[in-house]
């Protein structure tokens, strides 16, 4: 069920994308313990000037790598959302060559009747879920 | 109030996306009984390569037709969302020929003080809305 | 870390983005209290048939210039929320000429885990923010 977007600045190449959304669904069916077709990604690709990302004063180096993954979920636990976060930065790092300083997260939380996964049902409350 | 994200997949004609948002509003507003003119709606273009969406193991197909349907909405019952997704399934496959194994939609809440429709104001909380 | 996503209709120059943008963020500062650092904003531009943005029958009169502003942040009070509304509408008719009636805003809330600024870290939970 996590929808996941993700805002990147345009350049990469077709290659390099899918392997972003993939090494980013690993950390998620890690991190999350979800089935592996348990993946929505949607990516939304920028011109440079389209994305402004500081670091609130953390010291971090962004480049034109920068990813912001915004994720939207039923409610996690803080450590289950640790776990995504470290291994998304890893998993970006090792497969894709994304800087760590370059992966910037946030999660949106809802709840079961806030899905619908097709054909018109709340796969949650129905119990096909 | 509710405004609503469309992630899809482009090659749809003008008409055919204006077919798409109408039908989608006229399941909103019986679903969540909003006046008429209660219509924000955003539709986002992406190569195929951009979406992934997959179905947790459901059984869906999902096409090239795939839309996903992102609402933020102050609370509602689930018997309102339920409907919402019934209708927005119904009415995408009767006015667009859209199947419902790929109508895929999420909603996450806010409150009052969360909507500023223009000249910055609050109007949930002026008591305009 | 407020993240802020900006929808406007396609058209306007570099200049006049930056501009949006920059007053956006005095806005953002002067009424959420952020250090200037604390920016985070991402544009998408579209084409003008994939916003349809009413007004709940408001009397707004929108225009092409019309921006929809979709902010993420941890909670705040109405007062802070209300200053941001005002601030933006002001900011964004002094700075770049942009209507009050143009200016949509809607806030997501979320919690200290739910942000990780990069390096795999929840900097709310560790403590370095």
């Amino acid at each position: 069920m996590p929808l996941l977007r993700f805002d990147v600045i345009e350049g990469r190449s077709e290659e390099d994308l899918k392997r972003m959304l993939d090494a980013a669904h690993n950390a998620m069916v890690k991190a999350f313990d979800v089935p592996d077709s348990d993946r929505y990604q949607i990516v939304h690709q920028h011109k440079p000037n389209e994305m402004i990302i500081k670091d609130t004063g953390l010291g971090l180096t962004r480049s034109e790598n920068v990813v912001v993954i915004s994720v939207v979920s039923k409610s996690r636990t803080n450590e289950k959302k640790e776990a995504l976060y470290r291994l998304l930065a890893e998993n970006l790092e090792t497969e894709c060559g994304i800087s760590p300083e370059d992966v910037m997260v946030n999660i949106s939380e809802n709840n079961d009747a806030d899905w619908s996964f097709g054909k018109g049902e709340a796969q949650f409350l129905t119990g096909k879920l």
